[in-house]
């Protein structure tokens, strides 16, 4: 499916792939895990779409971000997602920025802020030099779901 | 199979487990892998090894120390391995430190140091705080089969 809004990253086509996101996140919040998800963008078409997984692979590296990873390489048929945006409804973690890093993703785009375990607080930065990001888009929805998932959790 | 020293952790039991973490890396060395092996111990027994395999899965998250992760958890039933000691070939890149920090490791050990990718260099420490680490056990050995996989490819 082709979603062509001319050219990508704009406000309007960050919030449409962040509400694919989103739409991933409610499913890890409907299945009991910490609702997180994300998808792959290449060319203005998804390639990859993934939820957080860790309670029921058992896994604690099975985020969204690293399954949405792997998922687009395949697709793809390589290890590089240089030309890909990857949108996610949680600033990234250590792990998963620096599995971003290895991709060489070309953009992050992420929803809620995360100053506890996100990347953005390390030194040096965790990312590829090339890597753009930006966060804060559809801070409030991404960030809901997840005070929802762990109000409920208490 | 039950490797029992005594207490764990002294410098002829971290040997022996490096060696086991090195045929994991000489088998990615022959596979055409960057060549990094990894083990994971619990109460004196390997519960899990494997290698780099980055170029046969294609895909940029496979590193040894993911996959001995996951594998670890998986024998264990339980997603941390805060009674684990992980052994591994190369100083765990800011991934790997990432995915470790998440399980929760009781300590890493690792043989060459990484001063270009390592976790080390990181601040904050991307580790988790009751996790110790030492590295440049086997040092050299460890060392010199990444330095002739290079060589070979150039």
């Amino acid at each position: 499916m082709l979603y062509n809004f001319g050219e990508e990253s704009s406000v309007s086509t960050d919030e449409f792939y962040m509400k694919q996101a989103l739409k991933e996140a409610q499913i890890a919040f409907d299945a009991d895990e910490v609702p997180v998800g994300a998808v792959v963008v290449c060319r203005n078409r998804v390639i990859a779409r993934a939820h957080n997984l860790t309670e029921r692979l058992n896994d604690v590296t099975a985020h969204a971000e690293m399954q949405v990873i792997t998922a687009a390489a395949s697709f793809l048929g390589g290890k590089y997602l240089d030309e890909c945006v990857l949108y996610v409804t949680l600033e990234p973690c250590v792990m998963c920025s620096g599995a971003l890093q290895w991709a060489q993703v070309g953009k992050i785009v992420f929803g809620a802020f995360d100053p506890k375990r996100g990347f953005s607080r390390m030194i040096p930065s965790p990312l590829h030099p090339k890597t753009e990001y930006v966060g804060g888009v559809l801070e409030n929805e991404c960030g809901q779901l997840i005070k929802d998932f762990f109000k409920k959790k208490r």
